[in-house]
């Protein structure tokens, strides 16, 4: 059981949710989840406390879930108001519930302590309400991998030129190495690759004729959200690293939700300075995301395989690992901080560019 | 291995019997069976004590099972009666042999101590030779439950308004409280639904233009027998308790064999006393079982999903839960006695409908 | 573990190596093997010691293979070359290789210590290149069974009568009692079926008109490799049990590679003295075999299903385990052997014919 649990997950894209009744499962935990006459989306513990049926079987009576076997009620504050046949309503017939916040079009969900739950704390960044910027999200990718493994995936810029050669990445950056910062709250790994052809996914999208400079920064925000800026502008206009606005940038965003040991959701959407309000750009460029997140998934979960299996050899560690070594390691000291009932400061969860 | 072992399970309809080796399997005891060529059922151990081939994988040879790897013969006592390439048999080569009880086209079989099978303990009911009477077996519904819970919801009248709210069921019935009787050998449940809308089998069924009383009374029969007493009659007839034979009258049987800790198969059929002898309206009730059948099976497979999962809360009792409780409390006893080897009285297996 | 490590296990026919990157699982472990540009066939541990993702994943760059998650490149010998982005290669940066051997078409590895590896302990029989005999690959036959019911099947000429009736064997054969050596380095089962009418296999393939001496020789090889010699003559010709050679006579070779407990792949092939050169009738012997071959198939998972069920009697030995009851004796003392680290004399792998 390596999950923080006093964070915001995404439970879904507000899309998601809706008057069904829908289970959705954070850190092993079930959940029944469903958007009330208010429009507030719900969440409470999806098990009858009676025979253990999911409440998702059952059905919304008004506001109220009514359970499919012998129809206990239970109102949205997870406590039962009827059992049919019979007039008394024990006080400890009751389900956990839930607190939930949504923003940008995005469902969070609070796995810990109720009281520790602030929603300044869920993730949010500027971009998502600048006109300059278009948000569109993708999709929830699903993988047979432990969630460590797909965020160390998303503080890796190396893996690009070699999972992703036709779209992520190319040759010209095999060589460049990464740099690592873990100095802020987030940990940043990034590289510039000066002067070199475009990239698969800026052929079909940039209006570049020559070389281009090239980004990748990766922010990944503990516990589960992962930035990556990246973009490429002529190598004409030698470009500063702080003025990467001046060139096509894109944020790719991934929301990893721990499903359990061997599964875990990533969803995906990105926010891009270019092609505002242009949707067909946004289902083009779905389209090539799809490949390299198929093309990730294909090795993450090959990785779990083997990591399921013996292990005779210890591990080599390389330059790269920096940002996951680090990310392993205060994931498993927030995981301990928990354990004895000690977080410290919350996390802070504005996320800020890496300068 | 919650089974009790001293009873008689179904091992299946007649019909299913015939000169072809069949595999059952019962309690977690694999099981060869066949009709011999004196029309007799056999059941032997489904495992050749030589290289433990399941000998249903074999052949018959007159009423002798060859096995299929290679050739040792068994007869009808379980005993090898050739080893092919060898003059000798040894004594101890030889399957363990059950009982078996055909009656009523069903055949029964004894799992336990073979001294102790008494013919006479075998469930029947009268009904079963009255001409008045019409039997029509159905099918066997598969679960992927524990055989205590298929059973207990076999003595709970309430779930049907929940469960079965368009066949066996309907909202009237919702906040009738259900009566428990514990006394005798079976665990018997029931409730009356006087001068309410006929529920959707009796819409089928019956030709009631008005208002019914409606009652249902489910006699649970250790370990694994059940009968369900369902009626209506019209309001405007008054009718007592014990007049139920005046109304549309339909005892549906379950007959439970346990297969494993989370499989069960339960052959389902009914004795009816109108419609006699015609098989059209059978057909019919049948496909209004089975969609009833199966929303159960729904239900009872999530529930044992739950219950392979980590329990984090005690669970919650309620009024209807009174016999489901006496029905687990008394197959723990009858399991705790086996173990003693101490079972004391048989259970007396004649079905008396309650008064 | 119950596998003999210091041995030449098949890893494939030749043809299943070419310049792909190709995961093979022997006793357990993973090995990517590929053939280089010297037409070498190559195998090593199919997992980077970095992030353990399957080399196999990864792709060939000249004769080394690059990882396909950083890109990490291991040459022939296992030496990481390559580690993009950084200069240096730490020396613990390597991959286990294993020792290969081609011969017949065949490649085999060596599981054990290296320094014990020795070509000249490999499996061969002087048919291979003899003129006058065929030599014709099959198929790889996989089976969720262990390799030592797989093996035991194939020294066990009695149960042709029973598992394969109308190919390999017949009523005739039922009662032959069958001949056991475990003298030599071979444990050897053997049987004369004389003046009988053929076998469906020499229905098909033979010219016999009437009755015909039939023959099954079945040499085991430890660990596994199988070699049974059957064949058929006139009656009229009263063959000496040496001349064999005078008769039709096929070798169908068995090569067991175990991949784990439950599951073993057996590529069989065979060498005759007639219709050599016609491909025509190699295809047509491999339809009968395959129809042979899915037989055991049938029996041995069946047994292996309950082989890890409980077992609550003692199995039953009769005349012909001796075979297979010699050679698990054997395995079992190669694997303790090894596990004192002392194995004695290597296995002498020439094949001999019994005489």
């Amino acid at each position: 059981m390596d999950y923080v649990k006093n964070t915001w997950y995404v439970a879904g894209w507000s899309s998601e949710f809706n008057d069904e009744l829908r289970r959705v499962t954070v850190i092993e935990e079930n959940i029944v989840m469903f958007r009330n006459s208010s429009a507030q989306v719900i969440a409470m513990e999806d098990r009858c406390p009676h025979r253990m049926l999911p409440l998702s079987k059952g059905k919304l009576i008004g506001d109220d879930i009514q359970c499919g076997y012998h129809g206990m009620t239970f109102n949205c504050e997870g406590k039962c108001v009827r059992i049919p046949g019979q007039s008394n309503v024990p006080r400890s017939a009751r389900v956990t519930t839930y607190a939930i916040h949504e923003v940008n079009n995005i469902v969070w969900i609070w796995m810990g302590d109720p009281e520790r739950a602030n929603i300044n704390d869920v993730f949010t960044m500027p971009e998502f309400n600048d006109p300059d910027w278009h948000a569109h999200q993708g999709e929830a990718l699903h993988l047979k991998a432990h969630y460590m493994n797909v965020a160390e995936n998303l503080v890796d810029p190396a893996h690009v030129s070699f999972v992703h050669p036709t779209t992520l990445g190319n040759a010209s950056s095999e060589n460049v190495p990464v740099e690592v910062s873990t100095a802020g709250d987030e940990i940043v790994a990034w590289r510039w690759i000066r002067d070199s052809p475009p990239i698969g996914f800026f052929k079909n999208f940039g209006t570049f004729t020559g070389n281009v400079d090239r980004w990748h920064y990766y922010y990944l925000h503990l516990p589960c959200t992962a930035v990556i800026d990246f973009g490429s502008a002529d190598t004409s206009l030698a470009l500063g690293e702080e003025e990467r606005d001046r060139g096509f940038r894109i944020f790719a965003l991934h929301f990893i939700t721990p499903v359990n040991a061997d599964y875990s959701i990533d969803r995906w959407m990105h926010l891009r300075n270019t092609a505002v309000g242009d949707e067909g750009v946004s289902k083009k460029m779905d389209e090539m995301f799809k490949v390299a997140f198929n093309e990730d998934k294909e090795i993450l979960e090959a990785i779990q395989l083997e990591e399921n299996r013996p292990q005779r050899r210890r591990p080599i560690r390389i330059a790269i690992d920096k940002g996951p070594t680090v990310y392993r390691k205060r994931i498993r000291e927030l995981v301990e901080a928990e354990a004895v009932n000690d977080l410290g400061d919350p996390i802070d969860s504005t996320f800020v560019h890496h300068s």
